[in-house]
């Protein structure tokens, strides 16, 4: 047989890429200083959307055609969750040197999952520092994932197969035979029935129990819901606590769930999604402080540790059952004693995923960056930040507060007096769509108690207290502007 | 209220972070450029593996020293996929263009699951790019998620929801109370009786069909084991083709897994996480025709595309049973008509994740650079080397062949005469641990039909058939110094 010529898809000329690369830094560093005075949002031209629509291309171009297209096409219509005034959904900022990490651990590219390399020790590394933000002991097992639905459904199918005898994972739902229950409320985020539905569990098995006035759960109607269940022949296998709802940023009263859960024996897994970093800010730490306790927590590391996307992370109390519910070795991941084939126990163990990207280093750098004690700041500034706005809110008597501020989440809309409740609706809405039209701020919106509301989710780096005063300022002045 | 002093996590000085980011590019560039003549794999000096076992810190330290101690503890003990000689598992290279991109997307950090912005266009158009690569229909649905595992799990979850009635997703699987069988083959890969597993079917559900000696399944014993189940009164409900395994690279004969598919009306889903994209060479393409039928299929773009990682993908024939699996959409995640929250379906409604990144984006760019011939091209050049290698390894008496050479995945290993299976084993256990101690080439083993053998597994852009050549005459020389 002939040897053909060799063909690579590395660069034919490599210092006209590195020039390339530099161009890119140096884009992207401009954007960063400047986003302040960018508008945060811009409509995308019906010609681009077309572009992008365009079907697979046949024959490559050079390098530095495709940035310009790229610089055209989508860099100018980002999302905007890098803006100083971007409050939409809980979405992080990231920061550059988080976007420097994803750069060498794209370029050093190890498949993070098994073999002798620093990839797996820095994962390990990042995954002990995790237990040691949230208070965890070092005996337990952890492993990050892309995210907090990950987490959450990662965490919860430990949860299901440890269950009982533990049978679950080899007979099915179905041959076990038991009914599982699921335990969470009207606010948990709707990740948690997912992973009910994915399990195998089924939506109609998830008990939402009713909130109090500060959207948390009632523990009192939960154990009635248990009770209830018990006496219908039911399994209940795990209660869910919400560290920071989504809508409101509401503590479920964790110590009462631990509590429940010690009682009937059931899995306390907590979703700290959002909320469970708050722990580093003393105003908070107490009432997290159960977290502790958890059987299991889901926390991400691209909201409030503010790494660019994707990284969240479950945390395990017992780590054999954490390895019980995924581990298996087939032949062809078989370890060796030495070499690139030995190393640590490998990460494939502990979850869904087998090949998985170097999506520790962002943390790692950013946490030797600034340091444990720099994002206690950073969180509690969101959080006084949030408590700033609420002020503004309630001394103005053109806007209502609709929820308790909790931890970085204020929500309030403009109610001009004699408006219908449709009227107000569809006033907000218009300031929303406007705010973001005019490029000035990008909040969300939610429904709280059958109320349309704007709702200003604060995981930003890049906030400061003015914005507050600005956006408070804007929503008014588009407010006014509207209603003419 | 008083506003405190603002705080941020962006740089001091933002020039000196620029530098730093070139100081990244230059480093990078001669790393990839320079890394043929660099050792593939280099053992982790004791002491940094205690310095990377270090606790959390607690203040933080100058961008430059982070990047020092990056370079000293973590850069040099690299996994090594990124090496013209690596062939362990079934890892990709990378290209400088796909680490390019993720440095812009890691900057834009979009989070790619709703809203009005470029990113999500991006993603809509990868995807249907990935359909025209696989022919399917552009009416069908799919979603990139992070690699092969998430997207075999997503198309078996489609799979699981849609059956029967599809009242799974909300009465669970007790419940509907009918026992779903799940069938492949003895080769099939490890993470297709782990979504079993995580969706509540249970691993003693997954059939695991015998293989030819080409470790194809075998179709008749598939159809016997499915009437056996069914005089039992079980449900088969899917059936799952490998187009490409992981051991050997073998293809199940797809035509008539689909054919029996059709025949008793059970889901037909394709396991192309590494094989798939074969299709694009012309001497697979007819054997890979029957992905095209396929009710959905999983492929990795992290491994046969040479992106980094992470990135798989999920297509599903029929989009509407795709979206039925996994939409729903709570208050906080409300559409609006204009504006940021405008836009796109949410691809939360394809999958797990709520949040993602815009993994979409390496794919883009690295289709734009080469073009689908240019991939076609370097698929094929893998098959070739493959190939190269089998002839190579069958002219030389010392070594023997250990399976059929399918697709890009070689099995041999020196077999001595006179020596025991056992000391075989040895050996080449002990050649394939000095050659990754000596930094020459990464293999990894496995174990076919009992017997221990080295393995080829070769989605390397930077492979040249010369490498072949290194690899067998190392391998003799290696084993020969062992023999002594
Ligand atoms: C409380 C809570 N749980 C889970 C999630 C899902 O996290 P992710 O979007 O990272 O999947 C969120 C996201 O906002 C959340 O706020
Ligand atoms: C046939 C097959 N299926 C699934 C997988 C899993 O893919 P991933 O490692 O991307 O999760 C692999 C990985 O090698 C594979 O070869």
């Amino acid at each position: 047989m002939n040897k053909p010529k060799n063909q690579t898809l590395d660069p034919q000329d490599w210092e006209s890429m590195r020039e390339l690369g530099h161009q890119m830094i140096d884009d992207l560093i401009d954007y960063w200083k400047g986003i302040r005075e960018e508008k945060i949002w811009r409509p995308i031209p019906e010609e681009i959307k077309q572009r992008l629509d365009d079907s697979i291309p046949e024959t490559g171009m050079d390098p530095e055609a495709v940035y310009e297209e790229f610089k055209k096409t989508i860099f100018p219509y980002n999302k905007g969750n890098v803006h100083p005034r971007f409050f939409a959904w809980i979405q992080g900022t990231g920061t550059p040197m988080g976007t420097f990490a994803d750069l060498l651990a794209s370029g050093m590219n190890p498949n993070t999952t098994i073999g002798e390399h620093s990839a797996m020790y820095v994962d390990r590394q990042v995954v002990n520092w995790c237990k040691e933000l949230m208070g965890f002991p070092s005996s337990a097992s952890g492993i990050l994932v892309s995210g907090g639905s990950m987490a959450n459904i990662t965490a919860l199918t430990v949860a299901r197969n440890a269950f009982g005898e533990g049978k679950i994972r080899e007979k099915g739902l179905l041959e076990n035979g038991q009914q599982l229950i699921l335990y969470c409320s009207t606010e948990t985020h709707a990740c948690i029935q997912k992973a009910a539905e994915i399990l195998g569990i089924g939506s109609q098995h998830v008990r939402k129990i009713p909130v109090n006035d500060a959207y948390e759960m009632r523990a009192d109607l939960l154990q009635k819901q248990i009770e209830q269940d018990l006496e219908l022949g039911l399994c209940p296998f795990a209660i869910v606590g919400t560290a920071g709802t989504v809508n409101t940023g509401a503590i479920d009263p964790l110590d009462d769930l631990f509590k429940i859960s010690r009682q009937y024996n059931l899995w306390f897994h907590v979703d700290g999604a959002y909320g469970a970093l708050a722990k580093l800010d003393p105003v908070y730490s107490d009432r997290l402080k159960a977290i502790e306790e958890a059987d299991s927590l889901a926390f991400d590391l691209h909201k409030w540790m503010y790494v660019p996307y994707e990284v969240g992370c479950t945390l395990i109390r017992d780590a054999k059952k954490h390895r019980d519910a995924f581990a298996n070795t087939p032949n062809y991941l078989l370890q060796e004693s030495r070499g690139l084939s030995g190393g640590l126990d490998s990460i494939n163990h502990y979850g869904f995923e087998l090949s998985r990207g170097f999506k520790a280093l962002k943390i790692w750098m950013s946490l030797k960056e600034h340091g444990r004690e720099k994002y206690a700041q950073m969180i509690a500034q969101n959080n006084r930040q949030a408590e700033y706005l609420t002020q503004l809110v309630l001394e103005n008597p053109q806007l209502e507060l609709m929820a308790p501020t909790s931890m970085s989440i204020t929500c309030f809309r403009m109610s001009p007096p004699n408006f219908s409740e449709e009227q107000i609706r569809d006033l907000n809405q218009e300031i929303l769509v406007r705010l973001q039209e005019e490029g000035i701020a990008s909040p969300s919106s939610t429904i709280l108690n059958g109320k349309y509301t704007i709702r200003i989710a604060n995981v930003n780096q890049r906030s400061q207290f003015e914005d507050m005063d600005l956006l408070v300022r804007e929503v008014i002045r588009i407010g006014k502007e509207i209603i003419g």
